[in-house]
């Protein structure tokens, strides 16, 4: 191994690397690689990423005969082809949103037997794309008690696929007799396919009764119409389907292990689906540094997912901030072990870093300025205190948001 | 792979494998093995394990010429060669405490030049093996309000070392000119020696200043003499000992891992310094399992540590039944995939149980009887919630300290 290569270079190496394998762009061309579709292709692309997503599809699919991008304000770029390009509400829907959705069924609509819709998805599309079958303003409540209530993802999509005549399968069975080719960003752990931007080409998994038990949870306002909305099943089967999960944490962490080996390491790939509290991944990870520092190989452990942070404080930071420094006391004093963590959307918290750095340095950089990690995590405030030890990572918007990555890096000697 | 084992078997099988490599006659064979002592042989063996450790002892180290074992009442067996069996008070020490330590401190000053004193250390040493430097019923009364405080283990050392004239290095400075040839039995991870029964053979890594800062902290009533004693430094040095960490979690770990490939299966060592939030770890090893279960390896997963219980509610459980049963979830459904954690003593918090088991059953069975994991973490019940999946492991008693185990098994097919 190049010893003149930084822990720290060879951590933002992988990362980056890492990240661009699941730009939308490269998502997109891996997906469509050697794929023709018969008879007139229609082009739905909803998400965050949606413009990126439909300007690679275009590229490489010709004769897109119609089609229209939803996405959120302010992330569209130049014109692409003859396709539409509509800006709508995030996280709530608005009236664009359901503007964008009667675009995108219009052309469900026109799309006949033997035709394809080719429907780009990613993180995001559960607001930007709808139509509801309730007033807007009530389905903006619905949205609104629901997020404030702490419902958990599953529980609000549950609610909201009901209320609406794209979720749930739904936009897919008015596409028949087209057939859809479905290609999806995840930003869901376990890539989900009924529950990414709530599932408009995918089968659902929950039920009508599933439906009622969340509205009496979380005792919802809900009118009569939405009421009698809950009892009706969604589709339980969507035949005119084919779906590829392209992007998506299982590809961000199998690129940072492509990329790791390239640098010369051996990776241990530890899991996909960290979902736990953020500050005890971080001592979990810190322990298992720990562990190898001394045993000669030079190894990256390799996890994906999303953390939680739990709140115990008042200060800034983000899961991804936490799980670093949470991790550096074990790396207290070691030369040759470090951690990265990172959102892959660039973005961790409400900071302006992706996330945070932490090596056998970082415990005595904080202590030279009066810092301990067990009162910056008591406090929620990992932002300030990786600014304070210089382990802050910055990477700006990335344009994909596939979870986040953790890569912990043993060098021998 | 033979299938007609359970994946049950298999983790309890290894379990109880890792477990006999670490019980105090294995660990003392190990560590006396091939060794020859000049001059006199004095023994000192004194913490839980004291009792065994000297037995094994005595039966590969011909010609001990005194000694003297000291551990906890209920614990001494049958009367070996002419050692002196003594038993004293644990967690608090008693006036036999003083008394056995004042034996051992007589062996100590009885060992001359040339000769050995072989001191045999296990957990619990702190308290049963003691000769405070002021009243009996003031070090008691220190002890108390340490406990009572939260003071970390550290800190309560700190200060008990500095009131005691063997912890901290003392006995070994008391047996020169004699060699000691230490065996350590260690109950804190990362094997750290002035920690173990307060370092009574190992120079000591606390100071002066630290002893002063945990009395301010915690507003400790002590009297003058106690004052003044904490102001005197504990040895930086002790130049007459050989010390050999022969039972640790990390030899328990690695038995494991033997065990685990004597059944077939590929390891993957995570770390033997696990130390994070039960459910978290439960969580995060959940998380590893449920990403490997379908890769077709036949895999163990093997961490050791001691994690710790966060209170939320008042149920019976302890720290390994908490992180099995957070596992559970991530197993679920999953027919190849199982987690089992337990203590090394066969003791698992205030329960019967050495630890937990969860497998791709654990939630259904739960859910047969009305119960759900994350309602049963929240009252830190774990204990009635194994019981009801049958997941408490029961081993009894063990006779050896060493921290914990954890598991975690993939099968192929």
């Amino acid at each position: 191994m190049e010893k003149n290569r930084t822990l720290r270079q060879d951590a933002e190496t992988i990362l980056r690397e890492a990240v661009r394998a699941v730009l939308p762009e490269a998502a997109v061309r891996r997906a469509l690689a050697g794929q023709r579709f018969p008879g007139k292709i229609y082009l739905v692309a909803a998400g965050k990423a949606a413009y990126r997503m439909a300007k690679a599809a275009v590229e490489v699919t010709p004769g897109i005969a119609d089609g229209v991008v939803i996405t959120k304000y302010g992330h569209l770029g130049e014109p692409v082809g003859k396709l539409r390009m509509l800006e709508a509400g995030h996280p709530e829907p608005d009236e664009n949103s359901f503007r964008a959705a009667e675009e995108a069924l219009r052309l469900a609509d026109l799309a006949g037997d033997g035709d394809t819709v080719l429907f780009l998805l990613s993180g995001g599309g559960s607001a930007l794309f709808e139509s509801p079958l309730i007033e807007g303003e009530e389905l903006r409540d619905v949205t609104r008690q629901l997020l404030g209530c702490g419902a958990d993802i599953v529980e609000i999509n549950t609610i909201r696929k009901r209320l609406s005549a794209v979720k749930g399968g739904r936009f897919a069975l008015r596409c028949a007799p087209a057939q859809v080719f479905s290609v999806v960003l995840s930003d869901i752990i376990g890539d989900p396919l009924d529950m990414i931007a709530s599932g408009p080409a995918a089968a659902d998994s929950s039920t009508a009764a599933d439906a009622r038990r969340v509205a009496e949870k979380y005792c919802l306002r809900l009118s009569e119409k939405a009421r009698g909305l809950l009892e009706i099943e969604t589709p339980k089967r969507v035949e005119n389907v084919r779906t590829v999960v392209s992007g998506s944490v299982r590809e961000l962490v199998a690129a940072a292990g492509r990329a790791a080996e390239a640098l010369g390491y051996r990776t241990v790939f530890l899991t996909d689906r960290m979902d736990c509290e953020a500050r005890e991944a971080g001592r979990m990870l810190g322990a298992i540094l720990q562990s190898h520092a001394g045993t000669g190989a030079d190894t990256a452990f390799l996890a994906g997912g999303e953390t939680v942070v739990r709140l115990t404080g008042g200060g800034k930071g983000g899961r991804n901030q936490e799980l670093a420094l949470a991790a550096a006391p074990y790396l207290a004093g070691l030369g040759n072990a470090c951690l990265i963590s990172a959102g892959s959307d660039g973005t961790d918290g409400p900071t302006d870093a992706a996330g945070g750095y932490a090596d056998g340095g970082t415990v005595r950089r904080l202590a030279e300025k009066g810092l301990r990690v067990a009162d910056i995590l008591a406090d929620n405030d990992a932002y300030h205190g990786l600014l304070a030890a210089g382990g802050l990572v910055v990477t700006g918007p990335t344009g994909t948001n596939v979870n986040d990555l953790t890569v912990g890096l043993i060098r021998s000697g």
